[in-house]
């Protein structure tokens, strides 16, 4: 099991908690992950990648327990100075973070590109695990609300606290994005590709938009798990989103959404009733514990997927 | 003496010393200066401003007294995350420091203008004297070596410690650059223009080459006082400048820089025996201790320059 290889797609806290665990499960080298880049954004001049450090701070085990992003121990000194002087509030830069976003715009100004800036703080911070940013170029979400007004991802998730109801989602610049350089390699490598429990519709479909990224996966066995337990989200608004895009909350809506991508789906074992459901769809599945609170949760999740793709596909 | 209206010009650290003192003599509200800002530069994609950040710490008196630039009590967390990741590590950034960088950055980048961010900062900092820069667009210092490199300030003042020989002094950007909206007015109305002890190269040359600023204080009674004591810079480089660039390092050379725009120079005790050479040029001189170690040695500095204003131009 150990060495299996696997390309992961993740988004923010809920990829990067299984992304941990398969990194204590298989050897952390063989492990790829493809990061949404969706959520980047500038703010106070500096250039954030809200998932991508999400990932790399989980996996280098610095990254704020209780939280589940930003920087364990972090300070808020530098952002409640420019708090005082007027300054938004509505997005928490703690100073260790802020030590992040300064040196990966310091090189993004000065030509050089994300997936080159991201190979090299992984290995500043320890991690062996190959972290990718979906593409290089600028692709933005942007949500359409109920009032006809376009949200950013930021404005919509952290500013307005998911609240508006969303109509319609646009992933901005997908058409001319590509992948970055090598990640067509890892995924031809790839025993198995891991849909992380991400929100489907922010984290995982502007990943999937990237082309030809969906037609490399097409070539793969690919498993998702469900971040929908029993109609509700475990974090985020993926639930809220569903309803409000015309879809019942559930894990079933949730593997419809990625059929004809995935053949296996893992499902809370509080929803196995939905076994049937989501078996009719021609998507074998597993139920089991699918919440991790902690590493050895992590590690069990990573470890019981590994060992359902062993036991249906290797 | 307290209603005398004054603008000051000012660098740094020698500047805003001399500026803390007038502050406690004068109304603080009859005080405008003009700052240097032709080493402002940009850092880790940050819009940094030294000088004018270096006059307001200090007149807030959240300076750090040790240094006289930065912040009083700062830490570096910030930084030292990015020196980690491979960042540069020549330039001092506090955490409380960067508070400020990260708001006049954010703004800058949405379009606003210097001058109209540095008045607001003001009054969150409960400055009540007018800060203005001596310009809103972009000036840049450089200097030329021996070794025939261009160097822009911030490279030659703290990257290379003012090592390098330099040959010749360039302020880009000059001559499209216009004195900031409301200057005119505050000299207008001015009882006395005061150039503080600040670098007469790098630090008031800058100011004085934004037009018609010159011109307008050709009009009033304008005093320096002397950053060079006994041969030899109170700090920075002014005395190893005026060697390189062809001329004695002295009180007398400053003057002699000046002549022409002031009527009135402050030279230290030590240097009493110069004063017939400066008044030789016109130039009316006092000679007191110039030293400024605290607050109270600024205070009386400030004190006998309107003193020997009064007594010899009211």
């Amino acid at each position: 099991m150990k060495s299996l290889k696997i390309v992961a797609l993740a988004g923010g806290v809920g990829g990067a908690k299984l992304v941990r665990g398969l990194a204590q499960v298989i050897d952390p080298k063989n492990l790829c992950v493809i990061v949404n880049t969706g959520d980047d954004f500038e703010h106070y001049g500096l250039y954030i990648c809200p998932d991508l450090d999400t990932v790399c701070y989980n996996l280098a085990q610095i990254a704020n327990p209780r939280t589940g992003w930003g920087r364990n121990g972090d300070t808020f000194r530098a952002l409640q100075q420019a708090i005082i002087l007027g300054g938004p509030d509505w997005f928490q830069l703690g100073d260790l973070d802020i030590g992040t976003h300064l040196e990966r715009t310091r090189r993004i100004r000065s030509g050089e590109i994300l997936s080159k800036i991201t190979a090299d703080f992984c290995q500043s911070w320890g991690i062996t695990s190959k972290i990718m940013p979906m593409t290089d170029q600028v692709v933005a979400t942007y949500l359409l609300t109920d009032q006809n007004e376009w949200l950013s991802f930021q404005e919509y998730f952290v500013k307005r606290q998911c609240q508006p109801v969303i109509c319609k989602i646009e992933i901005r610049g997908k058409e001319t994005a590509k992948p970055p350089k090598g990640l067509e390699k890892y995924i031809q490598d790839a025993d198995l590709v891991i849909i992380c429990p991400s929100n489907p519709w922010l984290s995982i479909d502007p990943i999937l938009s990237i082309n030809p990224i969906k037609e490399w996966l097409g070539k793969k066995v690919v498993v998702a798990v469900s971040p929908i337990i029993q109609g509700k989200s475990v974090r985020g608004p993926a639930a809220k989103l569903f309803h409000e895009l015309g879809f019942i909350p559930s894990a079933t809506s949730v593997a419809e959404h990625y059929q004809g991508l995935i053949q296996a789906f893992v499902i809370d074992a509080q929803d196995e009733r939905e076994k049937k459901a989501i078996e009719r769809c021609d998507i074998i599945t597993l139920a089991t514990n699918t919440l991790m609170k902690d590493d050895s949760s992590k590690a069990k999740l990573a470890y019981e997927i590994m060992n359902f793709y062993l036991m249906n596909f290797a």
